[in-house]
C-alpha cells in the first residue's frame, strides 16, 4: 500500500528537480546540495567559503532547517544572498521547497547556489534538489564508519568534506579508513579533509569550486 | 492526499507499540529508546554501560542501522544478548520491527532492553517503539544549539546524555547553554554529561538506570 504513494511522491520531486536544473542550467549557476548529520559544520564551511571566495564569485544560499533560521541569518552575515527554508518537522528538502526558495532569490548575476539541506545522513539522499552535485560533509568526531553504516549519501556524492580535521588529535578516526569506505561505494568521490573552523586544508576545496564553476559556464 | 496515508502509519505503529509495553510492563522490564545523530557515541555509551552493569543487571540491546551489523557485534563482545535490525535504508526504527526483534531475543530474566535506533536527530522521534522513556545523547562536538534547531526528539525525552565531554576543551560548545535549550522545550528533562569514552561521569547515568529498573519492578 505505502510504496506505490512513495514512488509517486519521488517522482513528482524529480520532475519538479528537473525544472530546477534546466533553469540553473539556463542561467549557468553551479547548484550543490550540502549534506552531513546535524553538527558536521554545514554552515561553519559555508561562512568561511562566502567569506573567502566573496571577490571572486557571487553566491547565494537556500539555508533548509527543522526550526529557527539562525543558519540563514550566520550566512547572510557575510553578506551573501541567503533564504531560510523551515520544514516544520521534516526530515529533508524537497525540490518544491527549493523552487520555492529560488523564486523568492535574485539569481541574475550568482555563480554558486549552495543548498544546505536538513542535518540528516539518510532521507536527504533520496530528494534531487536541483543540484549538479551533491556533496557529503563528515566531521571527525562522529566516526570514520559512517560511509558504510550510512552508505547512499556517500554513494551519490561527487564529494566527501572531512571537516573538523583539527579534532583528529583527540578522536579515533583515520582519514584512510574513511576514504576507503567511501570509495568503495563512489569509486570517483573527491576527499577534501579540512577545518572549516580554524580554515586548515580549504584550497583544495577552493580549487575544486573554481573548476565546476568555468565548466558550469561552458555548458 | 499524503496526510491520511501518514497519519495511519503513525497509528498503526503506536498500536503495535503498546502491544510491546504491555509485553514489557508484564515481564518487569525497563526499555529505553536511544536516539542520536550519527556518530554521537550511542554503541560506545552501551558498550561502557553494559560491562559496568553487567554484575547487577540482565541487559539486551536491539541494535537498528540502515546497513551493517558493526555495531550488535560490538555490544555482543560484552556478554550482552544483542539482535541488529537493518532498515535497509529506512531512517528509523518503529514498533513493528521492534516487536520481531523481541520474539527473536530470550527477554525472560531481563532488566533492562535498550533500544539503539538509526543514527538520526529528526524523524526516529516520531515512532515510538514500546519503550518506557526515550533518551537524547548529543555529542559536544555536534554543537550547543541542536535542541533548538532539532526540538521534537529534546521535547519528548527523559533523559539528555552530553557526551564527549573529553573534547569540551577543543569545541565551541556550553554545557549550560544546550542545558537551557533543552529544559525550554522539556522542563523536567534529566541532563547528564559524561563521557562514554573516558568513563568520566557515568555514574548519575548509572544512578539514574537503578532507580528506574526499581521503579519498573514495582509496576
Amino acid at each position: 500500500m505505502d510504496i506505490p504513494v512513495i514512488r509517486n511522491i519521488l517522482e513528482a520531486n524529480d520532475r519538479i528537480s528537473e525544472q530546477i536544473r534546466n533553469m540553473l542550467l539556463q542561467m549557468k549557476i553551479l547548484s550543490l546540495n550540502l549534506m552531513s548529520s546535524p553538527g558536521s559544520g554545514k554552515t561553519t564551511l559555508l561562512e568561511r567559503t562566502l567569506t573567502d571566495l566573496k571577490e571572486e564569485f557571487t553566491m547565494a544560499v537556500i539555508e533548509g532547517d527543522v526550526m529557527t533560521s539562525n543558519d540563514a541569518r550566520r550566512v547572510a552575515a557575510t553578506g551573501a544572498q541567503a533564504i531560510q527554508i523551515n520544514t516544520d518537522g521534516g526530515c529533508h528538502l524537497d525540490s518544491s521547497m527549493v523552487l520555492q526558495a529560488c523564486n523568492q532569490l535574485n539569481l541574475d548575476t550568482t555563480d554558486i547556489l549552495f543548498v544546505e539541506n536538513v542535518g540528516n545522513l539518510v532521507c536527504p539522499a533520496e530528494f534531487e534538489v536541483g543540484e549538479d552535485y551533491k556533496i557529503t560533509i563528515l566531521s571527525v568526531a562522529e566516526g570514520d564508519d559512517k560511509p558504510e553504516k550510512y552508505p547512499l549519501m556517500f554513494a551519490e556524492s561527487e564529494v566527501m568534506i572531512l571537516n573538523k580535521i583539527d579534532l583528529l588529535p583527540y578522536v579515533d578516526f583515520s582519514l584512510e579508513r574513511a576514504t576507503r569506505f567511501a570509495k568503495q561505494l563512489n569509486n570517483n568521490i573527491k576527499v577534501f579533509p579540512l577545518s572549516a573552523r580554524t580554515g586548515e586544508g580549504m584550497d583544495p576545496w577552493y580549487d575544486w569550486l573554481r573548476k565546476e564553476v568555468i565548466a558550469k559556464k561552458n555548458k
